[in-house]
């Protein structure tokens, strides 16, 4: 990791969608936590899709799959790292040195800790992720509305949530001791869950999950990272989506 | 790593799909290269997905998603592994020593090339599973033909092959230098390219996609690996998959 004074800003190209948000918050968090020590800070790079810039020749030079997130590290040579949860690993081995969102491997327990991680990463990565994306596709952007296309993915995706309700019943978070400690697990998941009314009623989102999406949300680096790109404000899709009460509708 | 002696096997759940063919030709990989050193070995336990087996309470105290493969190591505390792609990262950390399948530390770009495997894995977890999963079952496996959902994933699936396409254009395999060397990236992905022309027509399967399919499928491992659970034999499905020119037809 660079010193202090010689550090570079890595940009991070990106748009504040479930994905974008998971690298956002996490660059927030980093920023919060070590800014002051070791000079860790970014870019934001807004790509603007309308525009169709996430398949400039540009920008496929940096993310081959066209798609965003994605970071340039200035600091290790301009390496490009695409992929959503694989710049999150990317971040943490090389600037979270105190490993406050994983485990050391002085840890006698890293290794297992650190596969749990990788575990529930894949599960949102290969699951959620998709699975919600599709559910959302069908009932609200498809031109056309296709009952048993919006069924099997609304059922997905709860199913999906069930997974994580029977995970959640007795944590606090996805992995760790005891009641768990706050990780790039959670960081990877909870973004798309906090769209889940989008696709899921609010009345049906399992208890456990939405109080574990208020603890992530709760974060003061979430409430910068979740709008990274729009002066910390999130878009419209989130006026009304979850109701006061929850806890979890932005404020206005 | 146990020694020789010592060695329990490894209890790896699976059917013989994509994502447990990346699994069992991993194991395959393994005993190959560490079983006369290590004692490495693996006991296949085919889950019965005809009588939701995978839904049992002893199996999602193994995988609490419910889905297949999920290994158990009796040489680590009986401790459980879910999600295809931590399987392999955790198989890599624990019996590849040599690292012959990754990039050990001590190699300068190391960290690069294990950013990159990552970077490679989440793509074909996320992309290519879900998407060519969904191209399947609208194809062939919807109780209804939805046009819309069939062109849907078929050109995602093409679209991400063109994405493997541009990678492998100068390259014999995803990571490495030079032109690559055969990585977790390589086993995590060509499984579900292999079932390739069930959803897209072999000639509108990019070359340079066909020849990494072929690279891979050539080695003995995937022989055995690819029909762990039926001795060695691919299910009915392959047949007449691809054409015998092509040069990836199981042998009759």
């Amino acid at each position: 990791m660079s010193a202090l004074s010689n550090f570079r800003p890595l940009v991070v190209f990106t748009v504040d969608t479930p994905n974008g948000q998971k690298v956002t918050n996490f660059t927030e968090e980093l920023k919060r936590a070590y800014g002051s020590k070791t000079g860790f800070n970014v870019k934001y790079r807004k790509i603007d899709m309308s525009v169709n810039e996430h398949k400039a020749d540009w920008y496929l030079k940096i993310n081959p799959n066209g798609r965003i997130p994605a970071i340039t590290d200035p600091n290790r040579g301009d390496f490009n790292v695409f992929e959503t949860a694989a710049i999150l690993l990317y971040l943490e081995q090389h600037y979270d040195p105190d490993h406050l969102f994983s485990w050391p491997s002085t840890d006698p327990k890293a290794d297992n800790y650190r596969s749990e991680v990788m575990q529930w990463m894949f599960f949102v990565h290969g699951g959620i992720g998709p699975m919600q994306g599709q559910a959302n596709h069908f009932a609200r952007a498809a031109p056309e509305k296709i009952p048993y296309a919006i069924n099997r993915y609304k059922a997905e995706t709860q199913r999906l949530y069930s997974v994580l309700d029977a995970r959640l019943k007795d944590r606090d978070y996805l992995v760790g001791e005891g009641r768990g400690k706050f990780s790039l697990a959670d960081m990877n998941g909870w973004t798309w869950c906090y769209r889940g009314p989008l696709v899921v009623p609010e009345e049906e989102i399992p208890q456990s999950v939405k109080a574990w999406i208020k603890r992530c949300w709760d974060r003061p680096a979430s409430k910068i990272g979740m709008g990274a790109t729009n002066n910390g404000k999130l878009g419209d899709w989130a006026k009304g989506a979850w109701s006061k009460e929850s806890g979890l509708a932005p404020e206005e």
